[in-house]
């Protein structure tokens, strides 16, 4: 019998984390793929991803506004529960087998609430990570919900089991953004497309990326990191691609904050940008100098390309990193300099923390094996 | 200054668990109690507790009724994800310090949603225990977005601190139900009360007491499990207290066994109640000859006033317990042979593996002390 | 082009009302039903159509589970508020050219709020009409909201035009609960249905039928008015078939007093009942004595029907009605009287005040014509 | 017996309209205020009231955050379900004894659901009058949700007596705005204000004002729209203050539309301007050669203080309107025709169609005088 895969894809992060999954879902024939699309994914300003999803050639089987319109927490945690309501409709119309979470936005919480109190398998991945912010809570409570894990690391897999996962339960399938990545390593030539085109930067050009996100347990100094950042980056005076934010509290004071720079300093050679297709936006980063901020693409992804990077302040604080990363705080200065010993240092060796580019097809797979809830009654 | 602290009750049951804590935070000047009613504590069907509460002299700050009216898992998650609306607005208007989540029930979930999201400091009771059914997803969960744990038993406190929570905030305080036990062990005469007056049992008199609610993981044997106490109940023939269940999903299809019984049975000694008061309860539990059923009152409360449990089928299954409690399934004959038992047992003494009866003052205490979020900025 | 219709039902009574509709909407070849159950349509208590549906041979296109469980207005706003959140959800994922919102039970209001929103064309059948209750607001109020019209009486467009509605807009179709009066009045066999069978009145019994709502204006005195009425059919003594209520604000506390009564009172002559078929409920009606009350199957089918009916109350107030119509007060004693009169006069004459059962035909094909919003641009 | 007035404001331009009756509510003697602050009224990117409400010296009752974020009728639609549940609930915990509904936005179609439903006397102020957009649907179901109808013009009573609405309960009070604009007339020097000042024309200066909203049933259009009015003022050449949009769909694609023009011209005199107090609001108006877009405060205040308007597009369609209104189409030459005409004829003189600046003195008194559902039972 085939079994119908729920995913819940609420940020344009996530899907490139995911998509190399959804590719081998999409091709399982014991498998039939339900993509929701939903929250941020569906908002122009957070970098939509509808038009992604069509020229990838997928399917959506439903779309769901749940983003509150204000930048505060309280709106955060509404968004949550708009979404835990709209999720249960949808679950109970689409009849999931299996509803997959992604990663530890706030948002992934109505997706693991909705599945596991209607009782569906519900599969976390990426688990048992370790960081700051609340995505610390959001990923460990989800875990919590979850029936099934497919984590990124070996010492992610080892401390679900620590703190009483059944280990039959928990796999360690690596990430599937690190296949995009072993795909953006091995493609020779740019990758043309519609929407990127025009912001390709010229071949063998010299760039930084820069991807900043608020710290939601932080928001009172959002403001002020991220003029430190705009600051170092205006001084090092390289050409830099400059991402906006994800859709989290904060994030609209990121965004005052740039516009603000950019009515101050018209001589910088900044380059504000969001709307990248996951394979492009890899190759991005693959070609880049140095990549600065504190997105997780600098601990997973930029470690398996091998590609220096400077990561700013606590959210990232704990999880595990390749010799690619240098820590730093929101400091001009202190940012200025880790960037230059970043670019005279160069090019790191790959490593393989998050995986070796095999997630999707291990997930896939075993998305058509685990036992379902049904099938292990006795466990409960 | 005077710290404002947030308790939702959803439930009747999880009143009477928190009444003697509530007391104490009423009394302690560094405190003031926000008390919000919501769910299946507002619905008469479930035992509203609003009569109860205004008894015992507590004001209200809000109502919400958020419970989805249909007997099925979907509702249970629509139900959360109103609550998580609704309480983080109610949070955004009346400004808690502290936001304190009351043990496993799935509506507990919104209150930690709502408190974490916002970055509240969120206080966890009777976290890090063990148990079946979706109780179980549910309390760890709320553990992972709380910031400190009140925790009624030692094993409770190792647990926590075993998968990672900081000891610092880890509290063994004990559960607040065992200081209304000790109340109601030393109350020699029977309080009267209105609501209960008319249900009280005669002095001396000889009874059973049945506490059974529905396994949201296993709700398509409901009927069934229910039928077979009802059978070994009919067949043991003595007085019995037979409570309505719980607001869960495959509580109306227990309330629809309960009424067949009935429409059949007219010569069974069995009375159905649901409204007592929370310490006529434990006096009623504690003058029983046994307790029926999967309620952990079996579990906490029974342990310390030494009363024999029949403990029936996986909902407590793995939760500490006393030596008064024998295990059983829902199984007629099997249950009538352990009351038997029982009964021949008589009274257990007394164990204190929940608490020996002065949690409330402590958890004021704790209260009015616990570094708030704010406080503790560079944890995170 | 295939025009996609969306109706949304939310409650049994409604299914009856509608379903010579949706037959005709399904067979036409240029439509498309998209089906929508909602509500207390839902719910078994109040008589779930899910097994009307499926013997009838419909498809589901959603289920939404949106009803608030607590008797109270609170929750009756809340059900409306949630209801029109997940359509607006469900109309952004289906795209629905035309959506129809039938009557004025509080819930169509959300049906009319999501489609008049979004500028999907909005159909309003029953408009017009004068009643008491929130009834009359909610009629009206989705009046305004909507774009055409199909009113089931003369009297009803006149009234539409006068309030300024575009006459092009307002069609007298007749009420589609009418093509079955005729229907069950043209079959000389009992239909036998397996879920009615067991409720079948015997050929050439004489037995009468009550339905009575609360009435949400008056909800104080919803106990004592249901007293009256039961006391009545106590004494009358005669076989009566007796229907649950809606699920109104004020409907649990119907079905107490029914309870009640049912403990009182062990020699009564009464069935209660909820879940018969459109068509076998009309052909009870139809072979009944009289059908006493406060429903408007009083007033509509009953009058087509040529049955006595005595109409109790101000629910019905202002709506226009044929001869077999008594009105009188929720007092037993007129109430006795009123039936007593009744019985004496028998069958009335038919009446095609609410139209002559072709309504379902004339329905589907304007359906298909009548121009949608997008074509009719000019008019806003 | 104080009354609670409980008065809901979801926009920046719903508190200018109302502002003068909240003054007058607040210290009438028999009259308690309750303030709801609500949806784009709480939002900084649509001009947030929380600052002047302070500086008016208003206490909140409540904050609501209600608005989804996203630029579609879908959002419009959720936003206005989510008002519903959220003041439902807040109906239930204030208890007011009269709610008013301001107006024709459709966020207040969700105060007008949750107070009718809850039967708790629904004032509406500004009913019966005619315009295009979804607002003329918002306004006339409102008015058959509600009660009692303050109406500002003769011809908005007459109307609501003619489609049926009892006389004795539709007062012709005049606009609230009215007021405040009595007020700006008779203040010569210019308030001062520290939000506003920077901002303030120079004595004498010459200038226009510009107030362009979507259409919601016309938003496909809307780019096209603002375009051509941009074009329009930049050749006109004049200094221009000119306000950001409502917060309607479309709303967006405004803003958009702004920057784009930011981007290309560098060398306007527009001033984008969004956070004006109420009265400096008026005074702007009052000072200015002409008033151009479609807001319905050309139709209003400025008819009050006699300032040319050009009116554009089908927004105020049916509109009452004083001669110093010009319509015209979204066409740049024509409006820059009908400018010019405007700015040859200079100040009309006054007309007091939408009153004559007392309305906030007779709201006031009627609310503490009209008859409440529960006085008024007999009417249902």
């Amino acid at each position: 019998m085939i079994r119908k895969i729920c995913i819940v894809i609420t940020a344009r992060a996530s899907y490139c984390r995911i998509k190399a999954a959804l590719n081998e879902i999409r091709k399982h024939p014991a498998l039939e793929l339900q993509l929701v699309v939903a929250a941020s994914a569906l908002l122009e300003k957070y970098g939509c991803i509808l038009d992604s999803l069509e020229k990838d050639g997928f399917c959506i089987t439903a779309k769901i506004f749940n983003m509150l319109d204000a930048d505060n927490n309280t709106a955060a945690a509404k968004t949550t529960g708009l979404g835990t309501i709209e999720l249960a409709s949808l679950f109970e119309n689409i009849k999931p087998d299996v509803v997959i979470s992604i990663g530890d936005r706030f948002e992934t919480l109505s997706t693991a609430i909705a599945a596991s109190c209607m009782n569906i398998t519900l599969v976390h991945v990426q688990g048992g990570e370790v960081t700051g912010n609340i995505d610390q809570k959001v990923r460990h409570a989800v875990t919590e919900l979850a029936d099934v894990h497919f984590v990124a690391t070996a010492k992610a897999q080892n401390r679900l089991v620590q703190i009483g996962k059944n280990p039959e339960y928990v796999f360690n399938t690596g990430c599937p953004s690190i296949d995009l990545a072993l795909q953006a390593k091995n493609i020779t030539q740019y990758c043309e497309s519609e929407t990127c085109e025009n912001k390709k930067p010229d071949a063998g050009e010299k760039y930084l990326v820069v991807m900043q996100h608020s710290v939601t347990t932080e928001l009172q100094y959002t403001r002020k990191q991220i003029r430190e950042t705009l600051n170092a980056v205006k001084i090092l005076n390289i050409p830099t691609y400059w991402f906006y934010p994800n859709a989290d509290p904060g994030s609209p004071e990121i965004t005052k904050g740039i516009r603000e720079f950019e009515e101050k300093c018209h001589d910088h050679l900044i380059r504000f940008v969001k709307n990248f297709e996951p394979l492009q936006f890899l190759q991005l980063i693959r070609n880049s100098s140095c990549l600065i901020g504190n997105s997780s693409t600098g601990i997973r992804e930029a470690s398996y390309l091998g590609i220096p990077v400077v990561n700013i302040g606590t959210r990232q604080a704990g999880r595990e990193r390749g010799s690619n990363v240098t820590d730093t705080d929101y400091d001009c200065e202190k940012i200025v300099q880790s960037v230059n010993n970043q670019l005279l240092h160069r090019r790191y060796s790959s490593e393989t923390i998050y995986g070796n580019g095999h997630a999707g097809k291990k997930i896939a797979e075993l998305l058509a094996t685990i036992p379902l809830i049904a099938d292990r009654k006795t466990d409960y």
